[in-house]
């Protein structure tokens, strides 16, 4: 798609969860993340009602707009454009690309899950700005996914043209054999969102992602 | 709004409720209704993932389309873009008037739900093409809201140009009550949705709202 947002240049992509930040506001999670050194944002909230998530999600926008760090917002295609977000991440159980496209124009940008090979190439054919793949490790986020492992980046990088994301469990600790099998852009949630100091985590993530990976050169492009 | 559907001929506006419905298929129900002379059906869905809300309300749109009776989804904007509903209905916790006209354009319906003379007439000042009022007695449906009565009808009919829909817990036995206050559309949910035979409760519901209601201008037009 064409956009002025280029994902291919991302390393640090933070998820806000509502339900993992623990009762703290996610405009300060965000802010905490971009200081740290998130290349975008995602505002996942799946318990609150359309009103309570645009007033969130406005909330968040200010604080990426501010930092020119761009913001997506997952799953609600009318909340995205309600807000005038920089994009959606769609699941395998959300809204069709196509039908999000057609709703959000041809700028914005379209994300979407990916939890095989199969659905990785399936995705790559839509009108997606990146693919996210995993859950590389077990994680609560996303119960009901069986990992994917690491093996699944290198299958996909070789395979698709869209730039990937990574995400589903990784850590400090687990970004090593992450960033060996070939990611250049990992997604967290709980790794930044549920930390005591969320902007530490972010900037000690970053590091690590930006010694292994220094080119802008994201997967798949 | 300008707008080829009008709302000012409903005299029965038939919700069907995935969560009301006993798990019998929505789209079963708004054909049963729709042959009992439901003459607009909403299709309200909280629990779903946003996929299966998209197939149910296409499901239910296919039928809809076939007896030419327009299909009003609830709260997703989303959904009603991507499906091509006739339009959606917005509580007062949804996405804002404003932001759904947009992202819907001028051509399809949006309607609001009101609890109060105030939350009427403020509705009545948006690019809404009906108001509901209600809810007129205490319903399961709306644990959260405290019945309005139906005093509220007279007051809010005499003030506000957009067409009304009364509803909340109205069934055949407060119908007469209902009309007398000066309503001319009721909207229903369980009298239909949860009913043994949701065609003869729709065919019997219309039958006493077009006896009382003769002529097709509904209330405050």
């Amino acid at each position: 798609m064409s956009n002025a947002i280029s994902c291919a240049a991302w390393r640090l992509y933070v998820i806000v969860d509502q339900a993992a930040a623990g009762g703290r506001d996610p405009a300060w999670i965000a802010a905490q993340a971009i200081r740290g050194g998130a290349d975008v944002v995602q505002l996942r909230d799946k318990a609150g009602s359309t009103r309570d998530v645009v007033a969130r999600a406005q909330a968040v926008l200010q604080v990426a707009r501010d930092a020119r760090v761009p913001l997506i917002i997952n799953d609600r295609v009318d909340v995205a454009a309600a807000v005038g977000a920089d994009g959606v991440h769609l699941g395998q159980d959300d809204l069709p690309v196509s039908a999000a496209r057609r709703i959000l124009g041809p700028d914005r940008l379209i994300g979407k899950s990916t939890h095989s090979l199969e659905q990785a190439l399936d995705a790559d054919r839509e009108a997606v700005d990146y693919l996210a793949v995993g859950p590389l490790y077990p994680t609560p986020t996303k119960p009901d996914y069986p990992p994917v492992g690491v093996a699944l980046i290198h299958q996909v990088k070789g395979r698709v043209r869209r730039p990937l994301v990574v995400i589903g469990g990784v850590e400090q600790a687990t970004l090593a054999d992450v960033l060996r099998a070939g990611a250049s852009c990992v997604a967290v949630v709980r790794a930044v969102c549920a930390a005591d100091d969320p902007e530490a985590a972010a900037r000690e993530l970053k590091r690590a992602l930006t010694q292994f990976v220094p080119s802008p050169s994201c997967a798949g492009l």
